[in-house]
């Protein structure tokens, strides 16, 4: 299955919930997250429903890259010097959608650690 | 060219500079963050010198898969509820070393924002 009709991910993906998109390919959706944490905040998510950063590097290397390839196209169109990708896999990691979503974030400074 | 002469972790590859060593596979090294931020904080670097994540992604969607995968396999192995995993790309994200490395940190709750 492509996509899950319960999944909040999907269904922006198909439009049945609005989201702000800033970028569309065949493999990627992005947009920017409801709750950004910085200046650039996007979500770069796969069109198709997995679950996590670890199912979707199993099933599709090439989406996989097709969601870093899309958050540097997003960084050079800001003209961002720098940014910070992020996937959270689990629960306890923070992760509250479980359709794999990369945070991009960019245009402030960023701490370390990492959160 | 694979490796790169004046990279550090190049060097770390090829065992010219001591490392924690805890996976190695034909396309990924991963070893312990010499400053960890958490009980797990591991970095993940492709055997191959790639300047950052959005040349690796362009360059070999399979290692970039691949480093995703070593992470989860990781994770298992530790038994991690969850687990962040975060590239910085540019000095002003925090990068130190141009050659990618995925963070893999875990072991402890992690707060948002990822920095």
């Amino acid at each position: 299955m492509a996509l899950d009709p319960n999944c909040i991910f999907c269904k922006i993906i198909e439009g049945q919930i609005p989201a702000e998109i800033v970028y569309r390919s065949e493999n990627v959706v992005a947009f920017n997250d409801l709750n950004p944490q910085a200046p650039t905040h996007v979500l770069l998510i796969p069109t198709v429903h997995t679950e996590n950063a670890a199912v979707l590097a199993k099933m599709s290397p090439t989406i996989t890259a097709d969601l870093f390839t899309a958050a540097a196209h997003i960084a050079a169109e800001r003209e961002l010097d720098g940014y910070r990708t992020v996937f959270n896999t689990g629960a306890d990691a923070g992760q509250t959608v479980f359709h794999a979503h990369l945070h991009l974030l960019g245009g402030r400074g960023l701490a370390w650690p990492p959160g």
